[in-house]
């Protein structure tokens, strides 16, 4: 069954691969920042980046000719991972930190106001309500499935609280 | 290290778990329905099932005395985890499907409008610009990564484009 959330997960849903690009976001480069930071065991480290690269999600960049090693970079493709991972964040802080008890903020630099949520939006940046939304076959479904999705688009993807 | 995105993977990071989920957020709520739907093997199916019960993300209710089974329904903290999927989602749509090949499209119900990404907002639902933002250490955190987190606080967390 085609799905854009089964093949995210096949690239990025490996616990480790996450947490290394965690690491990239915080400005994390090079492999022995990662080893410091993560407490992985070095072979794991080098295979989740080898993945990493060779699914174009960092780059790997020598940094000059007296070189201590490479730098670890993350590509447009790897920049776009950033609401996988706040939505993974903010999850924790609700439902297992609890309020008052998040281990990392993000706020907006300027007046200090806190993500608090990720909001579905169209292309233009427009906010749509979440109890209005439906699933509904895409161009890439398969036949055999696109019975199913009419099927659920009945109902509204997130059920009103 | 304290770590909501690792405390939420620790939760749901594993494969089929979020595919379970999926299946819930589109209606599927019997074990033989989740099984058809999946093709995962059934003592796998049942050991994430009890798992995702045991966590309170599905609850299991008896529908009627002469049952046929058990009805899993997503809790508030199941439903909570649509932002993980819809931002899964929309990666595998971009980068790995690509524009047109969708298998799955979430719209408006009243205008057809498609979500296409997600945007960070505050308490109070308004939007945030992501070049802005900046991450800082919380009222959780510990004091040895408080440190760290002061030095990547100088940087945005979502590099501008």
């Amino acid at each position: 069954m085609p799905c854009s959330v089964a093949q995210a997960l096949d690239l990025v849903g490996d616990w480790w691969t996450l947490l290394v690009v965690r690491e990239a976001f915080l400005g994390v480069r090079r492999f022995a920042d990662f080893h410091d930071h993560l407490g992985i065991a070095r072979n794991i480290l080098a295979d989740r980046l080898r993945k990493l690269v060779a699914n174009h999600i960092l780059s790997r960049e020598q940094k000059n000719s007296d070189d201590r090693g490479w730098e670890y970079r993350l590509t447009e493709k790897g920049r776009d991972l950033w609401p996988i991972l706040t939505a993974l964040r903010l999850w924790g802080d609700k439902w297992i930190y609890g309020p008052g008890r998040e281990p990392l903020i993000v706020r907006d630099r300027d007046r200090g106001r806190v993500v608090r949520q990720l909001l579905p939006a169209d292309a233009h940046g427009r906010p749509l309500d979440p109890r209005r939304l439906v699933a509904v076959a895409g161009p890439g479904t398969s036949p055999q499935v696109a019975a199913r999705y009419r099927r659920s688009a009945r109902r509204p993807v997130k059920s009103a609280r």
